[in-house]
């Protein structure tokens, strides 16, 4: 089969890869759409040493389930990436996405999902409601992501939020936000990716590179979604004292930060990664959150290389990959 | 009156200083005790720049009080240290510890303890019940800003609890924690300071400098008290994922990050600072906490630089200065 490998830091489309036997507990899927996340794009800069199929966002279509699941068998899915042991002590304290033996599709020691096939578990799998398109179901791993902010942090009417950064995720959490009925404001570089933001309602702040806005100040929470210095910084200074940071994005460097500030005006920053996928899909099922603004390019696999540079270029929101 | 100085990040024993006159709201308090902390030292540092009586751990006698609080006058008294205006945002929010337009006694803009006298609104006073001797009373101001953890954090009998650094506030630290039910371990590099902890009963770890303690693994919570990046360091590597990191202590430079580690392992950070005086006086009349064998050493107003010295040097711990 075809798939993209990662390997040494250097992607290439592979055309002889062994499509994978799913284990005693996992399905083969037949890939149908992916989505590429800056953490691809970060894998392949070095972010992480991973040697693999590259790929965690997709929707595809279950041809192999193990017995007592063959009800599974051609379903669309889509699936939590966290492949867990079930018997550690992160897994026994309910905290499975934090596995002590977990691989996690994509991105450790599990191939993923750029690739013709995958496998999964069964119990990581999520049928998708037929009245949502493929281009929607595959939003659904990054809007759990996003949904995972409020598994965390209580969000309300009453509160004052500002999401920094106007990417692909910051779009989705400004989306999920607004639905919290709270005083939302998304700064962000490219007014370009603001517009519909402002579009569909929400504030929108236009920030140039010098420095953190000023004009933003006595935020309740601000979610950083930009994994950039100067995006925390933003977020930092915009906070009221006692005030909640939301860390959503992975750095590639080490982070510097005045600690002393956060003592004195008691700020609570909250570390976040997955989310629950069951809500994302009802959300989407919905319609209430409308993704498909998001999609700026779509790409057959065999094109997968083109594809991520086209998700590399400044501005761009979502490609996909699509299978045959 | 005579009192301890500082300007231009030099400290003084000056003899010449005018007796404050209290404000409308506020009472005239002569020194009996106060207790230095090592945020008068870091002062003395240039940690913050201020200019005036320094000191803001205290116990003392209201000589003088506005209408309506007479009956204060002649109750020894300890304090709240921050002075607030009741009307901006956060005084209305109910977060007047942070107060925008605050002074803080012998920090921000207000001469402090000390002194033979000093000045407080009324609202910050809390007498102190006859059964609590000053030299126990002193402790109040730290003492609460330890309890002010278990104000942020929940932290109960279920809990591992690593409390990093053994001096004068992680001992305070140590000690309300320990009355939780927590599983409590001390990490210090002073033998001399944990043995007392060790004594009491509290599991205690040696660490040297060499990196963080590496059997320090799958701690719920950490409480770092020592301002240092070590501490910041082994606090952050005893976390389980999803455990909670309480900064406690100011720190003199900015502070460099394993910020993914954060997302990642999704860790809460929570800055912590002053706390609450009325729990903290219950707990030192109760008896339930002992504070008097964490006092090194004893010095008159008059020899406070020495006493300064003295409580700069390595190991020691609560140096106190009294008034005539």
């Amino acid at each position: 089969m075809i798939g993209l490998w990662l390997e040494g830091g250097e992607l290439r489309l592979a055309s002889n890869l062994v499509r994978p036997e799913p284990k005693e507990d996992e399905a083969l899927i037949r890939l149908r759409l992916a989505g590429i996340c800056n953490t691809d794009l970060e894998m392949v800069r070095g972010y992480y040493p991973f040697t693999g199929i590259l790929g965690h966002e997709f929707v595809g279509v279950v041809e192999q389930a193990p017995s007592g699941h063959e009800a599974l068998v051609g379903h669309r899915v889509v699936g939590e990436i966290n492949a867990v042991c079930g018997n550690c002590a992160a897994c026994r304290a309910g905290r499975s996405n934090h596995c002590m033996n977990r691989t996690v599709l994509g991105i450790v020691r599990r191939d993923g999902a750029f690739a013709e096939y995958l496998t999964l578990p069964t119990r990581n799998l999520h049928v998708v409601p037929d009245e949502v398109p493929d281009e929607v179901a595959v939003f659904a791993e990054p809007l759990a992501a996003a949904l995972q902010i409020q598994e965390q942090v209580e969000i309300g009417g009453s509160h004052r939020v500002l999401v920094v950064g106007d990417g692909k995720l910051g779009q989705l959490i400004a989306r999920t936000l607004a639905l919290t009925g709270a005083k939302l404001v998304v700064a962000g570089r490219h007014r370009e990716k603001l517009a519909p933001l402002a579009a569909a309602g929400v504030d929108t702040v236009h920030v140039t590179g010098a420095g953190p806005a000023s004009e933003l100040t006595e935020f309740d929470i601000a979610v950083e979604c930009t994994g950039s210095p100067a995006g925390f910084e933003t977020a930092g200074q915009a906070l009221r004292p006692r005030g909640t940071l939301v860390m959503k994005s992975t750095y590639a460097d080490r982070l510097t930060i005045d600690a002393s500030r956060l003592v004195v005006d008691e700020i609570t920053l909250v570390g976040s990664r997955c989310g629950p996928f069951a809500p994302a899909l009802e959300l989407l099922a919905s319609g209430e959150l409308r993704v498909d603004d998001l999609v700026a390019a779509r790409y057959p696999l065999e094109n997968g290389l083109r594809a991520l540079e086209h998700a590399r270029r400044p501005g761009v929101l979502k490609v996909l990959l699509s299978a045959r």
